[in-house]
């Protein structure tokens, strides 16, 4: 296969240096080691963003297989058509009218998780150098899926009531007074990757005129609103004001991220790209896995689902801020979710956590570092925490281990300073 | 939904005229009736793509989901690498080898169906304005995947052996004269979409060595390759230079579309951008159908299975040659296949196949006007068949109605002229 093997690099001149750099960060020893020894039994991963399947109702899928095959086998296993199968996009008419979003079956396109949502609204958006406003720090596949069409992200900081709507508007307007109009303002509202905190209502009504002042576009993703462990739920910005909000949904974090089902809800002449976008990309999503879906809540109402993953879930989270509160020392704080699968935890500024996280691995834990929710390179004292997936003694334990390996840098600076 | 809706236009500017235009030929109102009707049980679809899953072995599909489910649950229903899942990679090692191609497991990425590979390089390698060589005429989800990148595609002439060398040889030259460096030549050299037909074993090497010569790379579809009826099987572009050329594979043609499971092999500085663009995309394709297609050729072995496709795909071939000798008028030519699913047709100059589709649609019988195949708006007189989806009733007649359209057109264009 090397036999005089011409160089293909002279055909490339697309990949910017951000994108580059930051592939290379995330390819980075420390992050390479990451990925290969989450699988391993012996190391209790906290770096994972999945729903515990075993805790979710599936063992029935093979039951619903059958059932899907049985009533439309040739269907669900051809080409269907790249808006998505008509008849899981009637189910999630009514599911979205169950979250106070009224929107219609055309409205809908089926994607390969949120994910693909978050590609095809880059692809369609993104010139080289474009302008996207998002949370600081936020979901790290979006930040991948926007720079990898070379965007260029500003991030706005967050409190516990989601972003500081000052920090916005001077972000608005400081592009303004450079000529720059950011193509959209990209938003986890609800229980937010990674912190777990949601966007206060005002604030929701803040950003939406901030929005439509500074005319530009609001991509709400969505993914984690229904697993809410306390607090009222806080209408999405796609119920506020659906004619300038791009809706991203996912059934990874309520039913399975195995069968890549998403969706995206969005403006006519948005809609109307995005799924010229769908079609050059893949076609169509599986049709299998869309009826899978489909069949799966024909059977089992909404949210006595999604009830039992919350409850789940709560505890699990209950037992990560227990154990954190047990074993972690001063100077370390976290965030307290209200929903979602995450805890952000800020270490004292002296700690990188990409280079801690050898060591972590060599106690047996693993977590996701800072940095890879910042374009910027910022948040490297910082950490991602997962509670959905590690059983509550493996997080009591996970979370001691993590302890340990913290003094350790915490003392080992003491000494260096002194 | 409509109060006060802000117009979006303003934020896209990225979308070309060529691509806009294009959509809309493909949206013509023709067009539109011919996707709507297609599913239509009295519309006679010679317009399809499809496998017909009813005379492949699927019947044991809920089978295999039970198997799978029971073996590796939780990992079926959750997210897996985003090269793929390493059993169904090593499975591809071995289909590859017996196709002459000798891989490594991290040569090959998992993707959905063979369009993903084509988005995906696409999106590693175009810029707006860059060049690309193709067959004249060639798979239209091609052209989309090239086009919505913004590609400059230009189309090289065939003939029953594929392109022809001296056309391709003329294009690249032409090119480098004007500066232009293709970034690669897309080519399906086996059983090609639409016609049918394969390029010999003389041009292939030809090709090789002009890509070689120009510095450019093959990107080489395999849709249809298993898929032969007769002559012999010519070595893979991939098997002839393995170190310039992308290889793209797909079980939608074999197994089934609804999975979404295809997959590309290309040399490593191509495979790293490929492995981060897919995780842009998608993250991963679903675990489930991965597992799916790995059980099904775990329990049945490859060639018995393809053999049988091959069986039911030749009858239906002779079937719809039969019908085309029978009820087509002179003054139309066609392919003989000998593979895959189409028949190409050429109807006489006058005969603008786009604006015929609705007087066919109304003689209950559709097919995909040539136009698509052309990234030029050239093949206005051409239609393709398939014959791989209708049963050999439904070829015939099918055919039969077509031919009375087109005797029709000739019928008026012979009164107009005189």
């Amino acid at each position: 296969m090397t036999d005089s093997a011409p160089s293909h690099g002279f055909l490339f001149d697309k990949w910017l240096h951000l994108y580059a750099e930051r592939v290379e960060t995330m390819r980075s020893s420390e992050v390479r080691d990451l990925l290969a020894v989450t699988a391993r039994p012996d190391i209790i991963a906290l770096a994972g963003g999945s729903l515990d399947i075993k805790a979710s109702n599936l063992g029935r899928v093979s039951d619903i297989v059958a059932d899907v095959l049985t009533e439309a086998g040739p269907e669900a296993l051809s080409y269907g058509p790249s808006e998505g199968h008509l008849g899981l996009r009637k189910f999630l008419v009514k599911f979205m009218a169950d979250e106070g979003v009224d929107c219609d079956v055309d409205d809908i396109i089926i994607t390969q998780g949120g994910q693909q949502a978050l590609e095809l609204i880059a692809k369609i958006f993104i010139n080289p150098g474009d302008t996207i406003v998002a949370e600081a720090p936020t979901y790290v596949g979006a930040l991948n899926a926007f720079l990898s069409y070379q965007a260029s992200i500003i991030q706005v900081k967050m409190d516990n009531n989601g972003m500081i709507m000052s920090n916005m508007e001077k972000t608005l307007k400081d592009l303004r007074d450079k000529g720059i109009q950011p193509k959209y303002i990209y938003t986890i509202p609800n229980s937010q990757n990674p912190g777990g905190l949601s966007m206060s209502l005002s604030r929701r009504k803040k950003l939406i005129k901030l929005a439509r002042d500074y005319q530009t576009l609001i991509v709400e993703d969505s993914a984690y609103r229904r697993i809410r462990f306390e607090g009222e739920d806080i209408p999405s910005l796609k119920q506020l004001d659906s004619a300038n909000v791009v809706y991203i949904g996912t059934f990874s974090k309520i039913l399975s991220a195995g069968l890549r089902v998403g969706w995206v809800i969005a403006p006519r002449p948005i809609r109307e790209k995005l799924v010229f976008a769908k079609q050059a990309a893949d076609l169509c999503s599986s049709s299998l896995a869309q009826r899978i879906v489909e069949q799966f809540f024909h059977e089992t109402p909404v949210n006595n689902h999604i009830n039992k993953l919350i409850t789940v879930c709560r505890r699990r989270r209950d037992t990560m801020l227990d154990a954190l509160d047990e074993f972690f020392p001063k100077g370390t704080t976290w965030t307290k979710p209200i929903g979602g699968f995450f805890i952000w935890v800020t270490l004292p500024e002296y700690i990188d956590t990409t280079a801690m996280l050898a060591k972590a691995i060599q106690q047996k834990v693993a977590y996701v570092p800072g940095k890879a929710f910042f374009a910027d390179g910022s948040g490297r004292n910082c950490m991602r925490l997962n509670y959905s997936f590690p059983k509550e003694k493996d997080i009591k334990e996970g979370v001691r281990r993590l302890a340990e390996v913290i003094e350790q840098e915490m003392e080992l600076y003491k000494r260096l300073k002194v």
